[in-house]
């Protein structure tokens, strides 16, 4: 077996030893004499790994008490549809920033539910950085002000938390959840598809201030409804129980490596690794603004377009998959989550720099 | 490792084979050097993993080419909100059969967004058969007929097609789906969530005819607008992979056996070899309609419930679990998928036996 040096924005690497622990335990969960996948929801077994899976994100995450934790379906694009129905709160509009593709997918979907304002964009000049706050024309009346904290297309990450007074918070942190620590307190609802940083694809967590739920639309399915999925700690329809397993290990596996401080350290060193890197080539670039530069997923391309497939088929040779940009924007894309080694991040350099040496 | 008899109404046991080989492939999926989990759902491996899942159910089923297979989220609770926001096609009504808990669910979810007409119900005697057709007061103008082909909690069970004309049948197969052959051309639209005959929890199976879809509600979530799922082979988000990957293992285990003329005979002699005893006995009793007694769930009772916590912790030692009954209706229930090998039945009717013995 040789594993390969996996760069997909999500479904992504996982961690080696999660991974073999999972394959070890696929037909007897610790004497059960059970799969996970086998386990009924409301049985002991399962509820004891559901509630594990949810301590250990509180803890890593330094969730306040007042704060629900849902672990639900439909990824981030369902969210956009459910953010508004649940979050109005009888108010009429909503306040978004533009940073990206992912902000525009969240602002047509919103449209759907709301008047949307959209408060700031970086549209112009390409969406190479966030807007300042100082710039953001935000509503006091909007039912909530949307951001996307991390846009994995553009490789543009916020890296400061938006003061928005009264009005909550609301943040799409799918490609940068639990990559570092945040003051959950300062959200009103954090919401992030499992695919990138915590596990398979198929669950959605959500983050969300309890006395901001329970006024969702009359046309909201149930399933989708916070206050119904909190009132039945997410299990009001069957859970996607063997996703939450996973992300139970994975969370393990966090606070192994010493929690989110430890893991910020590590992303720090593989970003830089990669942006260093792109500083001292013209062969390649990155166009993102320096400070706003996502320390998960960097887009980068070569000047010579004409050389991307020879590019491409030299990394898969070298065991590194996965670097195609994203196909609205092109080039390439090195999506370095948390369980990707720093090793692979130096090979990825590496092969650059012999890739440059051989077609510069 | 002694693997026990899971009689779980689902999530629920799953084929040995299947197991043991996802637990072989979680480093590296035949060479590709990731796990499933791992791969973008753009890739090449996976995409073929995805088409071979639904070849596979095409031909078990023989679904013919005019109808869509869709891997969804959100089980089939969320597809009591999705199915009316997507086939009312702007009419104003739906017509419901109501047999037990599972029907009734998805009625009310179905009053938030149209007229529900329960055109026939078994509530009165306790929902313990399916109402015959000729007492359906079905409306000609309905947007279509709902029914649940099989009460996981009742254990009722359609073994007829209903002919609803020119009125779309809708389906909650959830419990029996894949059990037996059916036709599916006989529906407008079948759902189902994966967790009792598929797969793990986590994905909503959608068979429906390509001429009722497009014309879903203005409100309705674009992760769950059956048109965009189609005219994006279910990835408009990204799907639940590992779930769907673990779905064509089973479908090859069905495929295996014989198709599923094998799977209901096999089905069928599980089942009457519990139904036969339930006839012999009168320390247990099942209390469906003989015609409508489910083969998947069968629910019991024990005449002196007082001896119900001594038969579970009998029946645990003995190594069979999850033999208790919904919490809404108490007793026991076996549940006795495809996957449950007649070994399990057969323990159990032992073990009724022996306990009725002794207690008796």
């Amino acid at each position: 077996m040789t594993r390969v040096f996996n760069f997909s924005a999500g479904p992504a690497t996982l961690p080696e030893p999660v991974l073999r622990q999972a394959a070890d335990e696929m037909l007897d969960w610790r004497g059960s004499g059970m799969s996970v996948m086998e386990m009924s929801h409301r049985g002991k077994e399962f509820i004891a790994i559901h509630a594990e899976a949810e301590q250990l994100l509180r803890e890593l995450m330094g969730v306040p008490a007042n704060y629900k934790v849902l672990f639900l379906q439909g990824g981030a694009i369902g969210e956009n549809a459910i953010v508004p129905m649940n979050m109005l709160r009888g108010r009429s509009s909503a306040d978004y920033i533009d940073t990206g593709e992912w902000s525009k997918k969240s602002i047509k979907e919103a449209k759907k539910y709301c008047k949307v304002n959209v408060a700031a964009s970086s549209e112009e000049g390409g969406y190479v950085r966030v807007p300042k706050q100082d710039t953001w024309k935000l509503d006091k009346d909007a039912a909530y002000v949307h951001i996307c904290s991390n846009e994995t297309i553009g490789g543009v990450e916020y890296h400061w938390t938006p003061d928005t007074g009264e009005v909550p918070l609301v943040a799409d942190m799918s490609s940068n959840f639990i990559s570092r620590p945040i003051d959950v307190s300062r959200y009103g609802l954090i919401y992030a598809g499992t695919q990138k940083n915590v596990g398979p694809a198929g669950v959605t967590i959500v983050i969300v201030r309890d006395d901001l739920i329970g006024q969702a639309l009359p046309i909201t399915p149930s399933a989708f409804d916070y206050k119904i999925q909190a009132d039945n700690d997410s299990m009001f329809n069957t859970p996607p129980t063997y996703t939450i397993y996973m992300a139970g290990l994975v969370f393990n596996w966090i606070k192994a490596q010493g929690g989110l401080n430890a893991i910020e350290a590590n992303n720090r060193k593989k970003a830089a690794v990669l942006y260093d890197h792109l500083e001292t080539t013209s062969f390649f670039y990155n166009p993102v603004a320096r400070e706003d530069r996502s320390l998960m997923n960097v887009p980068f391309k070569l000047r010579d377009e004409s050389l991307d497939d020879a590019f491409l088929k030299g990394a898969q040779a070298r065991g590194m998959v996965q670097l195609k940009g994203h196909r609205s924007v092109g080039g390439m894309r090195a999506s370095i989550y948390n369980a990707m080694p720093i090793e692979g991040v130096v090979a990825l350099v590496d092969y650059m720099k012999e890739f440059e040496a051989s077609h510069g």
